[in-house]
């Protein structure tokens, strides 16, 4: 039995989303992020003070991108087993990881957590994240799904950030309808019922009160917020 | 024989120095990053147009976190065989790829590339980086090295941004110092040769030259540049 530690943001939903796909039985705890992460129980299976986080028998595991390369290795799910094809979803998933992650969470920062109180600063994140919508477009013009001919871990890391898209007021600004495949790619894979079945893991708060969690935890905001 | 797409950034550097450190044989080819990396050429090798980038064979790879992984695991090198050990080097490795090394380079990109035009924005990364230098710290209380009780892909991954303290003008604005833990396994990594080799290849350029290489190309700065 798997704990689960964390909240509804996008890297959280992420690994319930991967649990509900492999079928694996697993407990949610939801962590508060007014606190709840920095508390001496959570920071001791954690240090960086982020969600989610997981614990499999002596395994305590933090950062959504390690979670779910060991759940796929442990299940033998959602990552190819041919080498070749496996390393190029660890290239889309660290990109996820690396990129559009950090990006996607400072556009959020400085457009509401600072009310866009520098209009540059905030332009060039959006920029950004539009470069990286372009280039994931451009690989779904290659392949199917973002790490090759089969649905991945590295599908998993995407969709919560693109979902965004539709339920973020930050998200709700960007263009998504201007990349076809990218948009065609997400509306798929939000069909899955293990994807339906995530998202409502921890039971979603009121809009309003998730999206302040949302912007206390995105992306080392914390303490730093003004 | 492996060919390296490289040029002598953090990110860079991480995988001369893994190459020197695994006995593999390759050839470097250095990307200007005045453009370079935006030619058909590169863009056909990585649409998101960063390097590093390695061709093996068949495969080509992006993403230096990606390239890592693929090389231990193709050489059986530097990550542990153990599963729930290599688990937490992969932790470690996706601490550095989405926190460390962006966090950082945006602290480079207000700081430097912007001129500090925005004090808040340059402020708050810098908060940040040095929130997760304690990390590290706590990190390196627990296990000599960054993922553990072995030296790791995912020491390679944090060595070449912490090398930037000493480096970098805005790096040496970082008291690295006050971080025991971390600046004396800064230092202990520092004097192995292969990392002294990696950091020669590509051959450097003079520093204020490579410096604005490193500008035009820092997390997605590109075209963004004012």
């Amino acid at each position: 039995m798997i704990d689960l530690y964390t909240d509804a943001t996008a890297n959280g939903l992420k690994i319930s989303i991967a649990l509900e796909e492999m079928g694996v039985e697993y407990r949610a705890h939801q962590v508060n992020l007014g606190g709840g992460q920095k508390t001496p129980e959570f920071t001791a299976m954690n240090a960086n003070q982020k969600i989610p986080v997981i614990r499999d028998g002596d395994v305590t595991l933090s950062e959504s991108g390690a979670i779910l390369y060991y759940l796929a290795i442990t299940n033998g799910q959602l990552i190819p087993t041919d080498f070749a094809a496996r390393s190029k979803v660890m290239e889309a998933l660290m990109f996820q990881m690396s990129g559009l992650g950090p990006n996607f969470g400072q556009l959020i920062v400085w457009t509401a957590a600072w009310s866009n109180d520098f209009p540059v600063v905030s332009e060039r994140y959006q920029k950004e994240v539009l470069r990286q919508f372009s280039v994931l477009e451009a690989r779904l013009g290659n392949h199917e799904y973002m790490g090759g001919t089969e649905y991945s871990i590295a599908d998993i890391a995407f969709w919560p950030w693109i979902h965004m898209c539709h339920t973020n007021p930050v998200g709700q600004t960007l263009p998504l309808g201007n990349y076809k495949k990218l948009s065609g790619w997400y509306e798929k894979i939000s069909q899955r019922p293990a994807v339906q079945r995530g998202i409502l893991v921890p039971t979603p708060l009121a809009p309003e009160i998730q999206y302040e969690a949302f912007l206390s935890a995105v992306v080392g905001l914390g303490d730093l917020h003004k």
